[in-house]
């Protein structure tokens, strides 16, 4: 069963509207080997995990319920990016009236999707506009297999970040890219360490990609802050996955590792103006006041 | 921010391995109008939200969590009729030894996949196997369409698990598939009470199908249970879905519906057994002893 | 613009109940060489056609037109060969009271989204329940190019029928297949007498598949009747199509072919009955009363 | 049975070419929301209705073959607007000859498909590029939930339209979307009128989105003419679908709807021009040449 | 640039017609982790290769040409168990003549679009019908990745082949299945090497499944004719793939692995017999009269 | 079975990196007529093939083989063409350090996919960045059919050539196309001369488009060293297309067509530089020494 907080796992930093780092972000979200996609990937693998080494399954579905959060993150990071990009153009109180053309400057620029059918929100698509697909999911029933799909996951979900991180100066953007840099990091280390424990020496071939990302200055902020070494498990009622993640590090560069059952504090999640371009909510003076009625009257405890 | 405990939302009756109700239950998993498409539209729909009356966001929220606890119980329903099915046919400990063909008898019964991808486990696809597509997300960004959707939603899935019902009547099947009926009305009676505060009169149209489920003794039950009138939030930090969620009921039958920050107790999950046959999990006896070892060692606190 | 009557273009005649039959004709309806796809595609070529030799556009959307009918033929069929398929279980007048399972013996049989999404009806899809897709519309705007495509599609209709002939003796299934069988040979005339006006000799290839249709006694029928060397062009206001369509056929039998103003008598469409077990029209006898009142009350010209 | 004249349901007004917004427009052809998709949708739920009520298979099928006829409206104005679009670069009257780059400047401008797949003109995709569909269309068989669903869908194509509104003064795109903004309300209002007929009472949630779309001066000059209150049915032997859509508009503004067997005048089509940079439709004059002498000799009745 | 010689790299045994057979294997051929993947992820990878490495590319794409070679020998084993399946029921020489039905028992087994799309050959889609698609090739240009990447692609592909074996005893499948085994083991040999040169230290985790495949008795036999060892790599100019794969297999079972310049003998490949029912190849007499005249007049050198 | 030698059916000329014209050339690679789509579709003809007229397969299986080449040839072109494009910026040796953004400037440049997905790379996709599909391959079992299908493959494949050529005139993209062009035009001869064999006569309509691509300076280049007129058969053990494809050229221009066992001479492949800013390969200093002292020890012969 699951439960939620009004919280975000990472602060939104405010910045610039950016259709294109919009964009470059929903291959984060909705691409073959973004968040939506692990956290689908690992909610399945407990699912259908099998055999009694439960502490692998707990391990993974620690991950998968952190994947839930970071999809909350990266589509809201989306939202704020696109919020008024591309440039307001405001006509009074009435969308388009005598003929604006608000939208107009978004041709060409990112996911036309983006304002034609969402309302300058996040979309479950990648960044050349494929729609997500439940055939990315991958769960071959075999744990060693599992661990190591899993890996070459993060593993990828790491380089295409950076990747991105180097498209985009946005400050929105980055503050998100290298949270989720240093979290895929620690996604490495669990599933490395989760085959180390079957055997495997990894010896110096990681991280993938071989590189220090403290080179990023956002990415060694995070790292001071000490969230590289650590998997919270997000579970109410205890979990077993500490026997497995914890100790040397698999990077083996000197360090260490740990589960913790704390979750992070969490950051107050902004909230989102109207776009009256966009009919977003769309509710009229008189509908608004209907709805507030409505609710007055719920909570007042009367029945209608 | 989201978070976990080891509970099922509704009991999993055990009962007989069934290929083909394992696949008709994977249309309302992974299908157009399946639990992972609620899930997603939902969650998609409060990122994304605009606008000072936060009650309706979080009231689709609650539901949106909620529905992360129904994939779960849907998909976990799925592997366990899958589990042995369509009967193991052992031959010592090796799979297919000496020629064996214990996965025989599945060819023309329910999805190959389920056995040859999978290893008799749930997957995100719908009854005629197409995957599940991001495609499927709704998200105009205008609450009332948004609203009118998401009732149409709950009502066609409402509609689809009532045909589910009529096509098995197996044990395992059944549990599972009442408890979503009695469910998506719920969420019927959420959306449909979320447009009435808007302005909207229902009449006598709903619910859809315009039937009586009570007529299915499974639902029945549950009804008695008196978990067809509310909505829980799974809120660990409060809600003001109430504002929206209470009061007549817009089926307008003379009952009443209600919020409640508390969620149901929840059931234990399961474990799923070793399928040889499937090399699932798949460690010998030597990898199995190394990972007890490496645990051992993790929690003993040591640093290797 | 486009009218329309209440007929179908051919008879559908009683047969029983095959819900293998239907599958097999959905590749006939949503395949990827199927009627849906030679009614978009042949639109989408006159809607976009260029230059001055408009006789050409003319024969193209004379079939284009015939082929909108063609869908409806084949849908209505398929609705037909559903109804009551698997065998309706009747409990009373409730879907499933009592626990029964009267769409139990379906599983396994066809397509089950027939009977899971649709209401015993024809769906979008082909016979392996792939969706029909945009990607199959050919229009490369280079008329040689087009013709050539077109006629290859058509043959590759008439191979894929005959074959479905093959498939089933069903009266219903015949019926429909024969009509269609005999008409794609038409197709293939109309667009190998395009390309013989712009100077290719068919010589004794055509037609594709090589064979006298004639074996198949209900097609024979049909030649009988004449309907298999005419082109209709469903035009309220004249057409050119007769200027390529008319004299010696292109199949170099000693033959001719020709093109008329006239359309096809029609037939009557079957009304469906009510399908209580899949809640299909799912009008109670409460809300039925009040559609009748509405009714009576619309067409006595009162304002309410 | 379905026919057709040669005449556009509404006025393309002449402009400039324009590849983006012939890509915006697309949207409202090949998207979820396009007309491809409610003509399909309507088709398919008339073809496979069930029961007595047949006025309301009437009313659906009146505005299916409406829009099959704004599929040709939309089709024809996307190719207008492609037409020359990017600049044609005459070289003499050979394509490239010489090395030009004629179609050199549509890189990165809209969807390069219509330039290298399409010769200048429409495409069944959504202005991202996907390919239509046929998992959009919804028949559940159910008639509330297919008129709650079509509600639904209609609204979405009006929101949808209007935004495209504000993303180009183009006078070419804005003739047709404006045309289109006024018949998608005019559906909103059959399918609510549909519902309201079965108990549903709509307070002022309608039309949504909650817009009055006179603001936009295009529309203003289509409902002065009257055609936002009325459905014709296109049908040439009368039609049952008055007995609904006659009397006080759903919207509860005051206004009145009517349903009238007359069909629009139409407006001619525009011929298109060749476009030698594409090869379409690619004929040598000697081709040029040889239709033509067919064409008088197919006309002479003389049987070659 | 690419070769061939008429041989097949197996034998195809000679056994029943079996149309699941058939579907099962559809799997490894187009399935997401079959061999038209595992050609297409190499060939791709060794095109976009890059530094000075270049053994790692010769190694890829040595198996990459190999998998051209396993793509034909599984595909026309599909052919092959398809060929006469579900029985013929010859009517003299005509294909349905009077109504007969040779293509009924096919319903329900299977693929039907073996029988309706192909004439009874192999098709580029999964056993569950899906079409192979382009979003299936990986390659991240990160080496490391890549091997990575491939290493668990060769697991999987073992895992399912592992799985097909047990699901049927057919002797046609069973030798070809057996093989590819025996294959995807050398090659997750090469993966895993490729990667032990950079430093990894597999342990005890491989081969995944962790499972001796000489206890099915068809791979023991090619198991003692060597060929579980050896990597050809089928370079008409010499290789360096040697460099990597040669001395002490990963598999760290005290055994050596070797690459050859030299390819296997080959076997010939089964001629397929017409099948009338089909219209496979469909020459009429004299069209297959006409075609050897022309053979005759092109071989004797006269121009035409 | 299939072999390989390190060349290039043709050359690569150096040029300027241009996304646009990579993204351009991915329609000739991976759309629905590109290279991957003839290759696929001449391999499962020739795997599929019926009969005893083997010269077709022969012929059909030529073709086959040299589009693997051509596939080849054409990942390679668009991998050179983005190498280093949009302009690195290098920053050290380190990437993106210090926040630098050496792959801002492709934002709203071609295909995303080229930098984030791959590492400037070709891709399985169109140029509207749709992954390539199985259901594009096209195999009646029918050989008139399948001829004719492939006849209008190369006419249309040669048709979107010429646009690609019409929209660049970076050498690097046009030395590419108008080899392909003239490789298309010799392919329209193969099936057209195929068809010729079986009584068609072309008269004046070949080739397709109609035009003389000899305008195009670097095609007619191609047709000065006489390789628009020969089909090589890549046979290593001989073959029988010559008993075909000999003789007078079915466009009836007055020259003639032969088949050559011979093969192109071929060209040396470029090698790929290492791109810092894409990890790729991304090894560092000391895994690449790793890496070389792993391959001196193997091809020492010593077992490690």
């Amino acid at each position: 069963m699951y439960f939620q907080t009004q919280k975000l796992i990472n602060e939104i930093v405010p910045g610039e509207p950016d259709p294109f780092a919009a964009n470059a972000l929903q291959e984060g979200l909705g691409g073959q080997f973004g968040e939506m996609r692990t956290m689908m990937q690992y909610l399945f693998q407990s699912f259908n995990f099998r055999g009694p080494l439960t502490q692998y399954k707990d391990l993974i579905q620690a991950v998968a319920v952190e994947e839930i959060s970071h999809v909350e993150l990266i589509a809201t990071t989306i939202a704020r990016l696109l919020d008024g990009a591309p440039g307001y153009q405001p006509s009074g109180d009435v969308p388009g009236a005598g003929g604006a053309t608000p939208l107009n400057s978004i041709l060409g620029k990112g996911n036309i999707h983006h304002f034609l059918v969402g309302a300058q929100g996040a979309l479950p698509v990648d960044a050349a506009g494929n729609p997500w697909s439940g055939s990315y999911v991958y769960n071959s029933g075999n744990l060693v297999l599992d661990l190591l799909y899993n890996l070459m996951l993060e593993a990828t979900g790491r380089t295409q970040k950076c990747r991105i991180y180097e498209m985009s100066a946005n400050k929105t953007l980055r503050a998100t890219v290298a949270y989720l840099i240093v979290r895929d990091e620690v996604h490495e280390k669990v599933y490395a360490k989760a085959l180390e424990s079957l055997g495997v020496d990894w010896g110096k071939t990681l991280p993938i990609p071989n590189f220090d990302a403290s080179k990023y200055p956002e990415v060694k902020a995070l790292y001071d802050k000490g969230i590289g070494d650590v998997q919270y498990t997000f579970r109410l009622d205890g979990s077993q996955a500490g026997a497995i993640f914890n100790g040397k590090s698999p990077f083996n560069d000197g360090t260490t590792v740990s589960t913790s059952d704390q979750a992070p504090e969490g950051y107050p999640i902004p909230q989102a103006p109207e776009r009256l371009e966009e009919f977003a909510p769309g509710l009229t003076p008189e509908l608004m006041e209907l709805a507030q009625a409505a609710a007055k009257l719920a909570t007042s405890g009367a029945t209608v």
